[in-house]
């Protein structure tokens, strides 16, 4: 049981990565691609600049203080990073967010996704971009802000190359384009 | 006429952005959206820290050397910033890929779209992304590179807010969720 839910969201610190590594795998084995995840805790702690160096991406945490509680939780995560578009400029994107199952419906998720568009407002970011799958309940409440489906709208495909295909592609002689 | 095209493949430097700002309203005039452009060629160079600052974009342009030319031209232009991926760390997205309409089919396009995938590899990104719209001929390039695309593959839906949603959606009062 959770009486009177109150929440935190914050940047995370070094001492957070150990949880949102775990809550990382948790997403991908309820994904049911329990093998995706690749990076160690010290990549994320790395590549988000946590030890001095360059940030690629920023992570927060959300924080869940409530009656049944001496100490706050956490019980969720969002990762996001910049993006940029040559008709707007600064942009950000939302690559995850997640909330630890046992404490869903209890507004955890809506309040992430409100506190990152905070942060791209506080950012002077124009847009705020991210990926849905189709199958994702998520996307009515999506919708239900105004949300655009630019797949649907405007028939957007989303692209990947892997790490093979890019290193063989880099590697191809340009006289046999 | 275009004889013997060598083409060069390198960073913006203060002094093409006037010539990548014209590209990207060419490409913006091509797709029937004029109006699109909103940013100037100061904030080019700013977003992109050729001013010193934080760089959120990397601006590269493709020069032309042939045989009927003194100097080199340059006829084309790429926008990518890093992306990130929670399974596999840093990845680069390809933004934009352009070529001047009088420069298309001596190869252009694709020893840019190579040569930033020469960049990923080179920036240790796991993943080039890119969106690309239904209609686009170049679709059949991309598959051609073996290049999956999610939209079909996985139904992923490219969602976006604008910047009035996120401001109004950073202002909504939490109680009211």
């Amino acid at each position: 049981m959770t009486t009177n839910p109150k929440f935190t969201f914050r940047r995370a610190k070094i001492e957070d990565i150990a949880a949102v590594r775990q809550m990382i795998q948790e997403l991908a084995d309820f994904e049911k691609m329990s093998d995706g995840p690749k990076i160690t805790e010290k990549d994320v702690i790395r590549d988000a600049g946590l030890d001095g160096g360059q940030e690629y991406c920023h992570i927060y945490v959300l924080d869940l203080q409530s009656d049944e509680q001496t100490t706050p939780l956490t019980i969720g995560y969002s990762i996001c990073f910049y993006s940029y578009s040559t008709w707007e400029g600064k942009a950000y994107f939302l690559e995850d967010i997640y909330v630890r199952p046992t404490y869903r419906n209890l507004g955890a998720g809506s309040y992430i996704f409100r506190s990152v568009a905070g942060k791209a407002k506080e950012y002077n970011c124009q847009r705020l971009d991210f990926h849905v799958l189709g199958w994702n309940p998520a996307r009515k409440f999506y919708d239900k802000l105004g949300a655009v489906d630019l797949t649907e709208k405007e028939d957007w495909h989303f692209y990947r190359l892997n790490s093979e295909q890019i290193a063989k592609l880099a590697n191809t002689r340009f006289e046999n384009i």
